[in-house]
């Protein structure tokens, strides 16, 4: 633990401002904090890196004519960000407490107090929960048709879901794939209708209906997949090179709410600043509602937030019991 | 010129998307959109590059530990856009005009036809227009305190102006900077009354009243500044390590006047999707109104336009004259 700061009997030191999670937004953020000279916390997960750490290449972060690995990625921002002097604590949030003025994190190992919180706390893709799926992630098990479609050119895949990312992202890897096959669980899409249309009427499009997987099959990479018919109960075998899940993702936000307004689907809203319906917190990245989740638009959060996060704190006067520490 | 596609008596070919601008934003949203197999065409001013092209070193875009220069980040952006096909032009476009299902762009070497417009043309800011400034630019001379206030540690710096910007980055300076001295041309301060009083009360930074700028000195580098009384027309000199001019920003829209909806300032009104009052043209960068005017957020801007712009080729029909040209 980096900075356990509960002391005895005495409140936590008083940062003027707290990032929550060590993703792409949070260490975007992180490097203006620590450039503003604000005093900065940053904590991430146990695990550490949000899902940047499960990246095996990154092609489309602007600035890398080469790809770079998530892991890469996350480290370079890291270094950045301690450069300037940010401090990064590894620990488990389990309760956010705004306060006039500021806001109280109360972790496994230690509790945060600071005059601004930043969420970037990320979202996590469904899986399927299948054998083979988890040891072949990054070996043709991918979640992210913008991420990682560019490595199947001309390729076979399979595609999972039925709704409306699962249709647009669809689409969009028909454009690159030289097969792909639709498997759905039900024998109609959910998707927009005129989405739907223009899928179906793709030349190397196949839709699979009232089919589920039941095994992603490969030993080094993806070769296939199990399915199972669910009226029939037929098993059957399809050759692929990429297997694409598009079942749903899920923000991080259970420790939000009851805390700030979240859009139906459980999503921080924000204004175009970041700003959420708590003045002293903040929302950026993935987290965000309406956020079209990608790395480069995560960083764009961050620092977005983070500017408008130090625009607030020199608008207002700190609390009393200043001066904060400076990390 | 890379591709002036007027031909007599013909109409230009139909890209999927046109991109307006060769900075952050726009290569990012030309990696996205040569990801996306959208054919593209990138159209850049005669000089090329945008802002990017006079920045000595950047050490805030995340994934840079160490400092790059604007010019090789631009390169870096440029040859990873490429890699996925996009074709880049040197133009200077007089004229953007839309119609039903597209726009088309008039430039000094030819004209350009493309299903969706992104504009990323950025903003320029205002300079002070005395000798020694342009000399010095990028060695003492900023107009950008995030960028390079970092630079200034324990320096003595100049800033110029007196309106909200201006009152409010050099707060930001003077967390910095050693000791700041503020030139303002009258007596009184434009900016909001508590962000005045705030830098007022600062211990480092000392007002200049009724002051302007008459030179920069400085070989190499800023060495210092002449400065001249306004009322008794005495003159005077300062020395100082770096010179911030904050006396305005103006976008680059004089194109779109009448053609999107631009706030007071002039600058792209978007929604968060970066979507402008016309349903087939986008904004991204600094040129929106509302964008902080940092690199790392018009690259998220960039790409977060091109998703939402490939969004809407999916769900519209093609003009009747399809196919578009491949680039």
């Amino acid at each position: 633990m980096g900075e356990a700061e509960k002391r005895d009997g005495e409140q936590p030191a008083l940062h003027d401002v707290a990032i929550l999670g060590g993703g792409a937004a949070g260490y975007a953020a992180a490097i203006y904090a620590g450039r503003a000279r604000l005093s900065t916390l940053l904590v991430d997960g146990m695990g550490g890196g949000g899902q940047l750490n499960v990246i095996d290449q990154i092609e489309n972060y602007p600035g890398f004519p080469e790809p770079i690995s998530g892991p890469d990625l996350q480290e370079a921002m890291r270094k950045q960000a301690e450069r300037f002097g940010v401090a990064v604590t590894f620990d488990q949030i389990e309760k956010v407490e705004p306060w006039e003025g500021g806001v109280t994190l109360a972790g496994a190992y230690g509790s945060y107090r600071a005059r601004a919180l930043l969420v970037a706390t990320g979202a996590h893709h469904r899986e399927l929960g299948v054998p083979g799926e988890e040891r072949l992630k990054g070996r043709g098990v991918s979640y992210c048709a913008t991420c990682d479609g560019n490595f199947f050119k001309d390729q076979r895949v399979v595609v999972v879901g039925g709704g409306d990312t699962a249709v647009k992202d669809a689409i969009y890897l028909s454009r690159l794939v030289r097969k792909l096959t639709l498997i759905h669980r039900r024998d109609k899409l959910r998707a927009e209708k005129v989405m739907q249309e223009k899928l179906l009427s793709l030349p190397n499009v196949e839709p699979r209906w009232d089919s589920v997987v039941e095994e992603v099959r490969g030993e080094g990479k993806v070769t296939g997949v199990r399915l199972k018919h669910v009226k029939t109960g037929a098993p059957s075998e399809l050759e692929a090179d990429g297997v694409f899940v598009f079942i749903g993702v899920l923000p991080n936000t259970a420790l939000l709410r009851g805390v700030v307004e979240l859009d139906p689907a459980g999503y921080v809203k924000t204004d175009v600043g970041m700003r959420t319906s708590h003045p002293h917190i903040f929302a950026a990245g993935d987290v965000r509602s309406r956020s079209v989740k990608q790395i480069a638009a995560a960083v764009g959060d961050g620092v977005t937030a983070m500017l408008n996060i130090q625009e607030l704190l020199d608008s207002e006067t700190p609390p009393r019991e200043l001066p904060v520490v400076r990390s």
